[in-house]
């Protein structure tokens, strides 16, 4: 049995990684670290999992912490300052937070107000879009762990520039967002008087996850991508939906585009094309690590749009992180994993 | 034209206070008042008010205001402070808060925790529930507006108590209000996340409406009145529905109990008794100040059960406070008021 | 492997079957009859499920069907004209509609407008609250599963009524569910624009399942039960909470109605006594086959106040039901039901 | 007093209308038409309007009706068959349906699936979207009112290809709207269980608003226009949100598109131009009638983002009809629409 333990356990990345983790053959969480609470009953703040999660919650102590493997559900500029020294006493760490995503101390800079891990350690730190992995099981020792939107935005537009099918200049991401991506902290978008029965656009083009985005489909072109994104806010808790714009280089049909999606994601179990003329709903996948993404071609203009949807704390944060850790370890890739959507 | 001003401007009573006000042809907004954002333009905290609200936020001074009436949409145990002050001055004043409701200091401090008011002004204060309000224009300075439960469950009691119709050691009562009770001010209860897709009870036997109900109820019978009373929290933004559970002295039918509802509130505009066998949902009142209420008896074991919605922050709060407004300054009482639901 | 055929295919509780089932070990899903749409591809009506649950819709022949138990998950009067010639072939069935819960055929026709079936297929079957469910393995060929409000207050109330602790004609149970309970057909009731941000009671004295609670508790008690049950709809997908209100027979404090419950429900897995002071929220138990009860006592005046929750389509239908079935044949009770609550 | 009649009294367009003309001093409602319901009490089917909206539903018969003006808030293809005949008459039309919205009638038969009215009724039909208007208050007999979308979109794009600003190609609209905007009708989409905790896109390439949108850019840029249409199911009942996004010709700052916006919407109320860096929310015209627009350039790219909201019942449907009729009888244009926003 892995052992495991998860920083930032009084968050909603901790807890959904505690719902799918108990389902998990391979693995028994030792340890769920949250300072602020730490010594408490987690069924205090969470009465949720009464009779089901036992470990209290305690003080991550880096010197003294032993298992195999950590995941960091804590907000930014938080897993920076502890990871460093875990890799060096042979702790392996996934990372949800956005600490080691990006290469560029300055990109980090500029979108997370401040300076980011060491260089040689953000170098080490392996960026892990889970059907594009390129974890090695032997030398990975850091996994970064995708946000939820560039997850639902990066698998659909990778096998458009992998086989370099569009205008580069033309990308324009309109993605949505349940309020739960905020997390749990309190904030006036998310009071609940004032996020439901509303709908908003936020943070046009100066959203963190606009590098992260630019930094992936670079990486995937070989050129520099820029992006125009924009996030929205939906009246739901969970789920994204990111509606991407593109102009293709040459005239294709929907048929054409939709074959070659099944294809490249035939063997990935989490990917689900839809038939063509069919667009995926974020219910279709609440609950579950899948990602569902839907085509069209206007045949016309040559222009297509890819309509895709993921849970934002499972596929988009928790479960890709145990996604990842199967990967790393040789499990199994849907181990802990192998839920169905909750529908209705 | 009265000029007016509203204490507790950066809440969700005093912005409600605003839209209705708005309307109403006898009044003028004078002053906002909101210590915390003294200096700043409304439509920086509401931009909804954009281009209609044009008066800017200020601190209340008591020594220098000069306005005919203000209306407190405070939080508890503020306006208990300034109110002394500007009776003195002579400006009256509609508090929405339950600063000046319970005329027992004693329970006061067990529910809200401090002590209440000086004795002489808490005397002087009327507790005005608008149809059945003792206002008297010339001597009423202060009005105790009702609590948001309370009006409600006191339209849907006082007919069965006045009438001496019911077990007075009967009455429960089952009420649900939308998350907009707890006000603007953040709580991990009214965060979307939690307060979305979930239902729950909360506060049963100590919540600080209870004391208010039995006070009321106490002086219509003229007896000593306790109620089991328990809230719930309804995953939407506005409404309260009542469900009250009572037993009868003798047989009575469901056509009986109704033709006594429909006399006793047919001359009062915003009550509305439904036809038998119907039942009011919230929706069909928001945004209005129409309280509807709808009856059922259990004919062969002599109980009844009444059901009755509000808007919580129409009716509930500073629809009627305008209604007492009305009242106290002749008006007419629908002025300002005479908004059909939004339905939808 | 057990080998089963679900009807009702189309409906959320056959969905919710097939969600749960596809985690359990001992279990291949063979058939999904749904006579409206045999032939299609289950996908096309619940894309959700699409490359998982593959078995196409088919129409049921019970004169052909081939398999060891056949959940039942249709409207009222369908499943009575199907079970009698099913059993007689042998095969085992579940029955999640309401047809064969009722004893008294005079009782079934007033609540469901039809004859029932035949007086001897009724007796044999056995109504089974999984908690105290009286299956037996060798002799019990159907299996009526409770309604959904009855199975959060039955189990809420089968403590109090066994130990005779409470005054028989006091009980009054205040009933609240998501708007799943009305299943997947079209009504106005169900439409978003009029359930959403909308909250009613509705049927009054005239539910089905009044008649439900009142057959179970009658037996439990020894003594003829009648109750007040008031069904209210909440504006949420899933989840039931019940508030039940009784008047103790004596005197009993908090702590040891908290022991009582505690102790009888400490070999149950599904069922959680929340700390005292805590009442349990429906989304707590969501996705999950959990139901969480709180308690709270009056001690001054001897009434005692019930919280129950539980996820109206997991443990009120489709999730008891799988429990059921692995009482029925001695798997482990939780075999399928393993799965923490999808929490927030 | 001007006398109307509103057809399709028991939809959501004509509730609408009449909460709105409740409140509208120059007018009185003489008929509400339903055929379904004649006869019945408007307070059957709409419980809210009890006590306050007192006319029966009745039936339209042409050639017998008698009063000023008849709004028609239809499905598509009723009212081209009412209409010719009452302008014979001498019956002004407001007509909240497609059906005279677009000129070309081999469009309006690919789009509406049904050919339309004569084209001399067609052509003497003026599109009114209300800011834009050329109603002329002698000669206009019927008035098509605009499509919610096309209601934001336009009032966001006129500006710009007003004057010229923008790349025609490049118009890319991605549009989200609240539940509502499907009416009353009951569908699996509209169906709580579905439509709550749920985003998804639809129709993308073939809404009916598509061509309406392209045929008035057309005419205001004078040259042929198609747009990247998608439109998006919110779950909320109402608001629409619309981001659309353009290629600038040239370089241009934030700050001078703000100004423009200013400017153009300077003297209409219905339009509030929010602050650079500030975006709408849907909420924030909740009820009223207001359209609020935000504006980002990407100065780098030379690109641009507007966002606009209104309130699809009251701007993109009722209460543009209502501003219509206003401009139409030169009654004050906010006459009866001057409600704020309900907030929260």
């Amino acid at each position: 049995m892995l052992e495991i333990g998860i920083v930032g356990g009084s968050g909603y990345g901790a807890i959904e990684l505690m719902r799918l983790l108990n389902q998990h053959k391979e693995v028994k969480i030792k340890y769920v670290f949250s300072h602020s609470k730490s010594g408490d009953d987690i069924k205090e703040t969470y009465p949720h999992l009464q009779d089901n999660i036992n470990v209290p919650f305690s003080s991550l102590d880096v010197d003294k912490v032993d298992c195999d493997l950590i995941f960091f559900a804590t907000p930014s500029n938080v897993s920076k300052h502890f990871i460093p020294k875990l890799i060096k006493r042979g702790i392996k760490v996934i990372d949800l937070s956005g600490d080691f995503r990006l290469k560029d101390p300055a990109v980090y800079e500029k979108y997370y107000g401040e300076k980011p891990a060491e260089q040689s350690v953000l170098d080490e730190a392996e960026y892990s879009l889970a059907e594009w992995s390129n974890i090695n099981k032997n030398s990975t020792n850091v996994i970064a762990n995708p946000g939820c939107f560039p997850t639902a935005i990066l698998l659909s537009l990778h096998p458009l520039l992998e086989n370099n099918l569009i205008n580069k200049e033309s990308i324009i991401i309109d993605a949505k967002t349940g309020v739960s991506g905020a997390g749990r902290s309190l904030s006036q978008n998310a009071h609940f008087g004032e996020a439901n029965e509303n709908f908003s656009a936020y943070k046009i083009g100066t959203h963190k996850h606009t590098p992260e985005i630019e930094q992936y489909l670079s990486q995937v072109s070989g050129s520099d991508i820029k992006v125009m994104f924009t996030p929205h806010l939906v009246p739901m808790t969970r789920g994204i939906l990111a509606t991407i714009y593109v102009d293709l280089n040459e005239h294709m049909t929907g048929e054409a585009l939709y074959n070659l999606y099944s294809k490249i994601y035939e063997e990935k179990p989490f990917v689900r094309i839809r038939a063509l003329g069919e667009l995926p709903k974020t219910k279709e996948v609440l609950g579950s690590n899948f990602c569902d993404i839907g085509i069209y071609v206007d045949e016309e203009r040559n222009k297509a749009v890819i309509v895709a949807v993921i849970d934002n704390l499972v596929k988009g944060a928790s479960g890709q992180a145990i996604q990842n850790m199967n990967i790393l370890y040789g499990f199994n890739e849907n181990e802990g994993l192998n839920l169905l959507p909750v529908y209705p």
